[in-house]
């Protein structure tokens, strides 16, 4: 808890009413199927952030199906959205006492008024709370300096300032280690950490978490590579509900091959808790 | 190379004439629609394979797609399967030039006839002839001793030997730093590796990888817990199409909580080319 300890509390937006809450809120059209009006305030260079759009669905389906949190959601990414109006027609596959899963698909609109995919979700949900407390977690939190020696979008030339919507919207401070291909001095590493919250304050919850881990930017950067690093499929791992206080989130690449990588990420909550694990297949171009 | 040509080439089938291609076959109803006999060669314990479904779903889809090859296929278990009669739907989600997404569920049949949904999975595929020959790839293959020195089904004590059709169908030799729970002694480490073949000398492709990463013993059972660990969910990332010769494969597993634990498997081809990627969440009877 120490490190987090020393992160600052802005004035805390409450969990319900926060802007996280406010623009994944989904409007329930008829069972099943539900409208949003996709913010702006959560693009990357004008597109619509991936985890962002993850959240939405996955609010969604925690309405749609009779367990409340996402265990394990995975997403193939169709086509890009844009902020703006779309519709989420879920589906119920099966229903268990532990586990049910659902499908869901966001559609956005054509010139014509056609809805066009955007992406599709297929997720198992089920009740973190009623989950024994065994751990057994080989696995270690990432090492990050302390939160006031990472680096936010404030405290570095562009691009890392005020590229994007989204980084007025998350508290997100870069290890400094990872940090270089915003000075034009890419590690050569296949990795990205970062402290991770939400900038009114709201604490981490298990919809979060679907943002936080595709939130930070892509480990192609610190690989010498640029340009967009579109993601074909990402799948997350929910795997405990986040303790207050800001996330460590850590990402790493170990094959970018043939075009394609992989992201592999972590996100540790402040008890030192393995919270969320996911991984995504994106392309880049090969510099 | 060397390790590989260790091990032993037994008379040969080719690819398309050999028991994998046999019991994998799908028989197309009407488009997008196909019917198969679950065969009871590739169970473990009775249980259908999970890596067995999903190859005979990637070949549904390769069939209903426009391009080849599995890239990244995600796949959530509802119901066990069990051998015999099956019926396959499959949907294209999208066509592009580069990439095309698919979804597909396969069925079974109750006592009455109506259709029970077994698995769903979305998957997109692409060309991995086509892709570049870029490698930056940073990751190491598993050490795992010479093949002559890993152990087979015949090497060891019941429950290694005899307990599943699957065992006759495959070239499993484990490595013996991962074997000891088969002698009541497991490690304790969430790891287990292996060589893997086809046991009729059948080369292996990207649908034989998708049987590949799911065909080891759980690493549950190095960790001291016994009993049946069923998939949730099983993504797969195919990154290149394999060498001939045998491949290894190595599954770690980092985060055993709740009730649940992840599965990650590299499978390593003879060239020393990371080949298959996959990420399963299973749950484990605590023991």
């Amino acid at each position: 808890m120490a490190e987090a300890a020393s992160a600052p509390s802005p004035s805390r937006a409450v969990t319900g009413d926060s802007e996280f809450d406010r623009d994944t809120a989904v409007v329930r059209r008829e069972p099943g199927v539900y409208d949003i009006d996709l913010s702006a305030g959560w693009t990357i260079l004008g597109a619509v952030n991936g985890g962002y759009l993850l959240a939405v669905l996955g609010r969604a389906l925690g309405d749609a199906l009779p367990h409340p949190d996402p265990f394990t959601v995975s997403a193939h990414y169709l086509t890009a959205s844009r902020p703006g109006r779309a519709v989420i027609r879920t589906e119920t596959v099966r229903t268990g006492r532990t586990l049910s899963t659902g499908q869901a698909s966001l559609f956005q609109y054509d010139d014509e008024g056609n809805e066009v995919e955007r992406i599709r979700v297929l997720a198992s949900y089920g009740d973190l709370a009623g989950l024994p407390d065994d751990v057994r977690t080989t696995a270690k939190p990432p090492a990050i300096p302390p939160y006031e020696q990472c680096f936010g979008p404030a405290d570095g030339p562009d691009p890392l300032k005020g590229v994007s919507a989204i980084t007025d919207r998350l508290l997100l401070k870069l290890d400094p280690a990872t940090v270089g291909w915003a000075i034009g001095q890419p590690s050569g590493k296949g990795e990205m950490r970062a402290w991770f919250g939400l900038a009114d304050g709201r604490d981490a919850d298990p919809l979060s978490l679907l943002l936080a881990v595709d939130a930070l930017p892509p480990t192609a950067f610190e690989m010498g590579l640029k340009g967009w690093v579109p993601t074909v499929e990402l799948t997350t791992h929910i795997r405990h509900r986040p303790a207050p206080g800001p996330l460590r989130v850590a990402i790493t690449t170990r094959n970018l091959a043939g075009g394609f990588l992989e992201e592999d990420a972590e996100v540790w909550d402040s008890e030192e808790r393995l919270v969320a694990q996911s991984r995504q297949l994106a392309r880049v171009r090969l510099a």
